[in-house]
């Protein structure tokens, strides 16, 4: 199992995507079936990224989620923060200061600043997390953008349309809901 | 919770102890009870870090764990792995390749390489084990050394020495087993 959970990877995903819509909100249900991945699970995520300021929900037919600023400013470190809680490298228990031939009262010089073994798991979280702050949502769209051709954007635009029409027409989406 | 369990801030803790010890190997008995953690805990700790090399186990009532190799060789990185297992930052489940719009058979730009976000996710993990690997058990024992007055190292091998001694002739320790 991966320190980060998939929670993480739908969110980072989803948020590429509206990138790519700008203006036009999508709605996570749409998002989750344009990606083959579980409208619960993204529906869930959705509402951390709202708290995190990261996107605004628009309500209506064509409601759904935007971008509540622009790519440049969301980096993979506010995203993981947003879906997972600021979770800490190491949690520190403080064991030093149970040495057995302490008794009762640790003396100062065994408890004073951050345990030695806290320090390194500091320093190594922070190189994480200071590469993490270092790559934003515009960065890997434009890494994706640069791969994929234009008609890629076109099939993609023309897939959410269709979708909004649906809902505008009461039509449940096929892909889930498969007609009896 | 923190991405590191508990085990890893035991097991490093119980290895600074095996430092000092040099020549003359500790229980993991005693390691548990001269830091008031749990014995059967870190009895589950140490075949991990042998199977890595890191400790070897001694036979006998003078039996125990010593390092089995130089303080300055066991990084932060290798006890980690060692406890943990080599566990990724993040797991990409390659997510890109279901596209809606992709069909059955998701194109050749959409697959190659790393996804865009695994790259990121790569960066941050490279990162935060280059910090890790940059610390050895040498380096925070030596700080911890720098800190403690020297007494506390005499009092800590007459604690070893106890124990040792009540083993020898068949008694148990009095910290968890107190007559009745």
């Amino acid at each position: 199992m991966a320190h980060l959970t998939v929670s993480v990877e739908y969110g980072i995903h989803c948020l590429l995507w509206l990138v790519d819509s700008g203006d036009m909100p999508l709605s996570s249900r749409d998002l989750a079936e344009l990606q083959g991945i579980s409208p619960s699970f993204v529906a869930k995520i959705f509402p951390k990224l709202e708290k995190a300021g990261i996107v605004t929900a628009c309500e209506g037919v064509r409601g759904g989620y935007r971008l509540a600023r622009q790519p440049e400013e969301i980096s993979f470190l506010q995203i993981i923060d947003a879906i997972e809680g600021e979770k800490p490298l190491f949690d520190c228990q403080e064991i030093r200061n149970r040495c057995a031939v302490f008794g009762e009262s640790p003396p100062d010089w065994a408890t004073r600043g951050y345990c030695s073994i806290h320090q390194v798991m500091l320093k190594a979280e922070k190189a994480m997390r200071l590469e993490l702050a270092a790559h934003s949502l515009a960065d890997v769209s434009a890494s994706v953008s640069r791969k994929a051709p234009r008609k890629f954007f076109v099939q993609i635009r023309d897939w959410t349309n269709q979708r909004t029409s649906n809902r505008k027409l009461g039509r449940r989406p096929r892909t889930l809901d498969p007609p009896e």
